[in-house]
């Protein structure tokens, strides 16, 4: 079943190796079909060099393997938490890349200081608050889907696809699972840029402007990058 | 129409990836015909891994496309400002390169601090100033070539042959399409090795009389660096 | 003898070179066999360019060459120690890999801030006190690993299976020669991103709760990350 | 003539790309002949893509070209210096490696703060001082070579085997070519740690009992690491 899905998400993992996203079995891809609310998924602790698409499993939203031999991805409760509350979404990723998982680490946004973020992320991709005690020995991979949902109650999940979990790493998004590795791209990319702009400069400015302007020209109603579709 | 000219830009533009300044769509080379005073751009969005010459669009400088099935590059109006008010470069690039960006992401200017920087750029490379309100919201592309020129009213642009657009990212230009490539590959460069320096030394200081020096022996009238043309 | 430890040895040399942690002959690792406490190392100041298993020597644990026409590397006296002192281990690993080496000359514990170190490493990766006269100018080697065994007096070497020597490198080790490579691997990355993440900010601060979590999801009696053995 | 030394310095030239330490033309590798002290040079300004022995610049130690249809390196008046007065190498590199040349625009010593850096070089690897009006105005090339010289006035240029021009990059050598290109790896590599170690710890000790130790036991009489000469 869903195998033309399976061989998308089997590439999209693949192509985190690709872009450098992934060391080891340190990420994960997974894509929602929307007729059947199915979930194709990375298998865990599996190695990318022999990964094929046949190895991906299918899960419903409750978790319940419906296809596959091996074991879903140990992150699987988070993705299914995120399609059940953002709705619009196909594909999400998530990884340990390098320069992401570092600001992860310190607990700090992402700010948005460049039309290179504005491109893609209309605010400062945000940190998530410290897991609870209750969070953390409960349904933890849930859990962590559930403190990403809590931090965008007053951001917008389309606008800005992609969140870093306090200390652990990166999760992002978007209509399908290329676009989600896309921005996931983009977002190891902007951390690294905002690192070096951080490190020589303490006081950094955005001019508001850009940040309309530059997001608008991509994705609002009038958008005029790239070729007309 | 101007064959041997899109063969160059395409080439300069596939160079971009080769030298690792983009990564995507990240990047625009142009050049512009000397007789015909026809511009020579990449499409807008389109991906380098299939990029062929007969791609590239022929614009005017009033951006009227002459030739060409695709969309010119979004910031095309900036490389025509820049040709019209430039007279003696003959090809522009403008990528999101790591270092250079997030030197303009900082709203600085490049410290020229090295021979490395002086051999190719006389002064600091100039980071322009924060777009006005009319500026972002009028014709923004072209507004920011106009950015660009203003920063250089007190400045040589043939001497230091590149800039930084605040928040946003560098454009560099050259006699031609090669050597705006290449200039962007000394940017990002110069961009790297600045910010470590700047790092280990906050109070880094040049020697005015190694800037003569370099920028002379290279393009000074009794040059004597490289071979004998 | 021992054929097969000399290839699994060899080729976890060899990985070394592919994850990027060693350049010209910076780097060994060694092996001991379970039963008959023999231990396979990488010969010293060797290039990784036509290293053959039939290279590694087999030394016993008093550092007496077993067999083998070269000399093995000058830190074998530092593995010998390790395999007495540390009896659950199988493989040692010795590196001057950038990051870690970087923090090993900092003097100062890479700290654990984030869930990509809680996989590995329960604790921060310790780094030793500074050898004294008395170590540095007696049995150098041998002293180093006892400078690790004291800096171990109060930790696990099972749960932070790696270390820093002071002013020196990382050493890592596990189950056997591959774990102690894949833990080499994830040092040097935990260590790349401390180094950022405490650049952008100098109050780190980790949740507790999810050091255990982590450590225990993969490690612990109810471990649930990857596939069943 | 010394057809053998023309192919070992072409080589050691393209050695230095091999090791990321040079783009374009920006590095220069020499040699000298110990009988008929010659000395063989890379010609100025020309691509490493296609480069052969029979291009190499046969020059005397006046700058004479000896032999050799291109002009030398512009650099060759600062490697003659160094063969006149520092009579026991038999090559230099120069370039402009990213972090070496980073510590050089910083116009610090690269501290010595690690088994790494004292295993190859005994001392800090120092940095010149500011070159004078008459020095830079004057036989430029040749002048860098004396600052060099200056600067080691109080160093062992055997036990240190390279320098910092400051706002500038790294100079090398060794007993020849080869060696001098692995010292310039050895001085590019430690440059990095240095700046790590220094940005996550300002106040940076050595033990100065493992300078002595690691220094004597890979170059000092009773020498042991590597295999038996």
């Amino acid at each position: 079943m869903l195998e033309e899905l399976k061989k998308k998400v089997c590439k999209a993992n693949l192509d985190l190796v690709k872009h450098g996203l992934v060391i080891f079995t340190w990420g994960n891809v997974s894509a929602i079909d929307p007729e059947t609310k199915l979930v194709v998924i990375k298998p865990s602790g599996v190695s990318y060099d022999d990964m094929k698409p046949e190895d991906m499993v299918v899960v419903d939203l409750d978790g319940k393997v419906v296809e596959g031999e091996l074991r879903p991805s140990s992150d699987t409760p988070t993705h299914l938490v995120l399609y059940k509350e953002f709705p619009n979404i196909g594909g999400i990723v998530h990884t340990h890349s390098t320069y992401a998982t570092a600001w992860a680490q310190a607990g700090m946004d992402i700010p948005n200081i460049g039309t290179t973020h504005a491109d893609y992320f209309h605010d400062d991709i945000p940190c998530t608050a410290d897991m609870t005690e209750e969070q953390v020995n409960g349904e933890y991979e849930a859990e962590t889907g559930t403190a990403i949902v809590q931090r965008f109650e007053s951001l917008n999940y389309i606008h800005t696809p992609g969140v870093l979990v306090k200390n652990h790493g990166p999760f992002s998004w978007g209509k399908d699972a290329t676009e989600a590795v896309h921005n996931a791209v983009v977002m190891e990319q902007v951390a690294k840029m905002a690192f070096v702009s951080l490190t020589i400069n303490p006081s950094l400015t955005m001019n508001p402007l850009l940040v309309e302007k530059h997001f608008m020209r991509k994705h609002g109603p009038n958008a005029y990058y790239g070729q007309k579709k």
